[in-house]
């Protein structure tokens, strides 16, 4: 990370090891089926950027309690994110061999030992927020609903599903982003709201901020990514570059070109930093992440 | 259902409708992906024998409660039960053609929208849980929790895991037990607790009894799975029958034999038999289950 982005590269000192460390203890180093827990530990300790974790534990900090009461939900979300990964690399769906510069899971195991994997880290994610750290009752209920909410069949997954329909499609650019908002962009946003919930405060204006906040900044994110995919080679990005075309898929770059794709991508990162505004120094780690999101070159 | 059991067909005639047109109201009719939801409502609305929620309308009963208690838990416990069945059926896995005599989601969709099919029920079974229904915030919980420890990489999915790996190679009865405990038993002991929690009594005695009363039908549920595989031919089974011997997989019967395995399941009754013999007639209709689990013919 740049240090043009210092209370970002603060948060990401303390988090991602916070983050990495709570992974590492609440997914089983062994159980009834040890290579189950072996692919379980592969798919979600094996890197990433981290940047929905990072997303819980800004908004935590932003909502002013300690960073160690997002550690649940930090770790969560990136189960969820780590279990649809496992699940859209499988020859079925996106057939990738390649994910952070390493075997995708169904290379490194088989594919039904991925499955498996996939739905235990999806079930471990919501068994987390149910069991695991210090929250009241009603403040696991919220993350629980709005993580689920975030992640199934009106969210993530009805992306997924929507992505490899379009595929050989040309589509309009509401259709793309209405994708890319229910694949990426619903889980970006609940990131905030699972920080808030964290928090245990009740500060609805702030939950609608983060919420804007997010909105923008999960659209950013992918525009960003059709991006690296036409500019960035293979190694760069540690997972195949010019999959997209490959797939004769419509991107914000086929659709808009990449002139304009930028530009779309730098004024919703405005529009995501003028959402947190009000709140000064406090928000910096977040406002500094949403400008990481565009600068970013993987 | 014979009429051997009238509290039995009383308990079905109810909770059967009930649990139907509770799923049929809880499914999405179409969502942002109608394929998807299409698929989720055939692999969750093509009928099967439903031993699960009426475990959890059983249980529910027995604690006193009204039945309409027992339709979220019902619910969700069948949405994971589904979509553990979805995933099992693939070609990666267990590779079935045929399900309750229909093609499985993935002949009858495909593979890609199978594996997200049965991805999206198991979230909807979490989101239940956090968001239907009329309960305290204390109640989700302990549903949520129960049922994730038992769905997860220490329960049914650590039995699938176990399954595959033992195909071709002699088993133990005591690893065969292990297996069928994890894969199966957790989630039918689950579901007597489930509609306990679902009442929101104080009665943990009652608890201990119908998760001791789970223990032994589960086990008793599976031997007798054992024995009609290799007793009944497909068309009665609506699943390929022999399909044990087929994999080369330990059963029941294999190692114990067929006399012995059927005493043993006989012995099992008796003992979920005795574990609710103090509740007198509230709890006939969980009795006459256990008696049908070892009795029935598909």
């Amino acid at each position: 990370m740049s240090s043009n982005f210092p209370a970002l590269d603060t948060l990401r000192t303390t988090c991602i090891s916070r983050l990495e460390s709570s992974l590492d203890g609440l997914l089983p180093a062994s159980s009834a089926a040890s290579r189950l827990s072996q692919a379980m530990r592969y798919a979600a300790l094996s890197g990433g950027k981290r940047i929905r974790p990072l997303l819980v534990y800004g908004a935590t900090g932003l909502a002013g309690a300690p960073l160690s009461q997002g550690d649940i939900p930090a770790s969560a979300v990136e189960l969820i994110h780590a279990y649809s990964l496992v699940h859209d690399d499988l020859p079925a769906m996106d057939d990738d061999d390649l994910r952070r510069g390493q075997p995708t899971c169904h290379k490194a195991f088989d594919e039904a030992t991925a499955i498996l994997a996939g739905d235990t880290l999806h079930t471990r994610a919501f068994e987390l927020l149910a069991t695991e750290g210090q929250y009241r009752a009603d403040t696991r209920i919220a993350m629980i609903r709005h993580l689920s909410q975030a992640s199934g069949v009106d969210g993530m997954a009805a992306g997924q599903m929507q992505d490899m329909q379009a595929q050989g499609q040309l589509q309009t650019v509401a259709a793309l982003e209405e994708m890319h908002y229910l694949k990426t962009g619903r889980l970006i946003t609940v990131s905030l709201q699972l920080g808030y919930f964290a928090a245990e405060i009740n500060e609805p204006a702030l939950l609608q901020d983060l919420t804007r906040f997010g909105d923008a900044i999960g659209l950013a994110f992918q525009i960003q990514d059709d991006i690296l995919d036409v500019t960035m080679d293979t190694e760069q990005l540690g997972k195949p570059s010019g999959s997209d075309e490959k797939l004769n898929k419509s991107t914000f770059p086929s659709l808009l070109g990449l002139d304009a794709s930028r530009e779309r991508a730098s004024l919703l990162c405005q529009q995501a930093q003028q959402a947190l505004s009000a709140y000064g120094d406090r928000a910096a780690p977040l406002q500094q992440l949403a400008q990481y999101i565009i600068a970013r070159n993987h």
